[in-house]
């Protein structure tokens, strides 16, 4: 199938890591012009963007932009502030929580749309595996496709916007498989909180150890590059 | 009135403009601390940051922070692209409109909101002298409440958080008389879209237009430093 100047218009939310990854490659299945957007919030390292550049590039999105929120302002979480990040999870919301990240990135993925003409937003938000926060249960995603309809012109006009997370229901598991069904090269994804400037994983942090046990519960070799 | 730290917390939206400095006042008369966030979208100038960081401090605020989005990346807007303001409004929704605006900066708000246990969002959104920005409608206000209470710890805490639009339903003579009677220093904001770098007005945009008529409309003499 190729794309086409008439093809319907998708922004993507692309991180660099193996999720948003399978998204990408989901909504290009589904005949999607797909825009890739990924929010530069202040992350403490630089691979997951380069990550995501490779991943849209490779999957077949018209173009990726990155736009840079610095929330290092507003301080709180151990992605942008000074907190160490956790090897072990512990209960309740961990400090690797970044307070409103996903309704910051899919307000920005929100204007991109109305800019681009774009009824649909993909994004890799996971109830799963989602580590207790709580812009990643459905309820957040629905309140978020009700208010983009109030918005925006999309609302004024009256053709509806939509918003899809493909795997909230998915475990890890479920996303490995679909992302080797989809042909997604895993390799070049990067999900480790704390990835060197190579993008090689520690295999300690959670989102390590969650991905790690992923491909081991699909029985798909894991293709990570780890330090 | 003495600032305590036992005072609740407010994260008030403060844009530089006439508007929001009355919502800071109101804030303030409610007895909340007050810390003031403006969010630098790509403006095409700073002098409205300037008069922020003015306002914020003379009407007592704990701190004022500038939070950075480039939303220059995604274009789509006059404030924020290569589009000429025009100088008299017309029907529909204007050139000035930034996609996704009041989205982008209520999400920011609620990130840092969140870090310091505010469960009280002010901004400046009015519905009576809108222009037709879709985003400045109630249900809008409403529906980013919604979002809010599902977004955050607060949701999952199970204490409330509101979001205040105390100008919704004013006409920009109520609120010259509202920043009148609060002792609003009206010279030291800044509404105009192509205001000169020491903060002058031009007097003909649509933002000049509503304010100057809203200080004749309230009977009280405009302070505004025109070029």
């Amino acid at each position: 199938m190729s794309s086409s100047t008439s093809s319907p218009r998708a922004v993507v939310l692309v991180s660099g890591g193996m999720d948003s990854a399978v998204v990408l490659a989901l909504a290009r299945e589904q005949g999607f012009d797909c825009y890739a957007l990924s929010v530069a919030y202040g992350q403490r390292h630089s691979s997951e963007l380069e990550a995501a550049a490779r991943v849209s590039q490779a999957l077949g999105a018209i173009t990726h932009k990155v736009v840079v929120v610095d929330l290092r302002a507003i301080g709180g979480s151990a992605l942008t502030a000074d907190i160490e990040v956790p090897e072990q999870g512990g209960a309740g919301i961990p400090v690797t929580y970044v307070p409103a990240r996903n309704t910051i990135m899919l307000s920005i993925a929100l204007g991109w749309a109305e800019v681009l003409g774009a009824d649909e937003i993909y994004c890799g938000v996971n109830a799963v595996d989602y580590s207790g926060y709580p812009d990643c249960r459905p309820a957040f995603i629905e309140a978020f496709e009700r208010l983009g309809n109030l918005a925006t012109k999309a609302g004024v006009e009256g053709h509806a916007l939509h918003v899809r997370a493909p795997l909230m229901r998915m475990s890890k598991a479920d996303i490995v498989r679909e992302g080797v069904r989809l042909n997604v090269d895993f390799a070049a994804t990067v999900s480790c909180y704390n990835a060197d400037i190579a993008g090689r994983a520690c295999a300690h942090c959670d989102a390590c150890r969650l991905r790690a046990d992923g491909f081991i519960a699909a029985g798909v070799s894991d293709p990570t590059h780890y330090v």
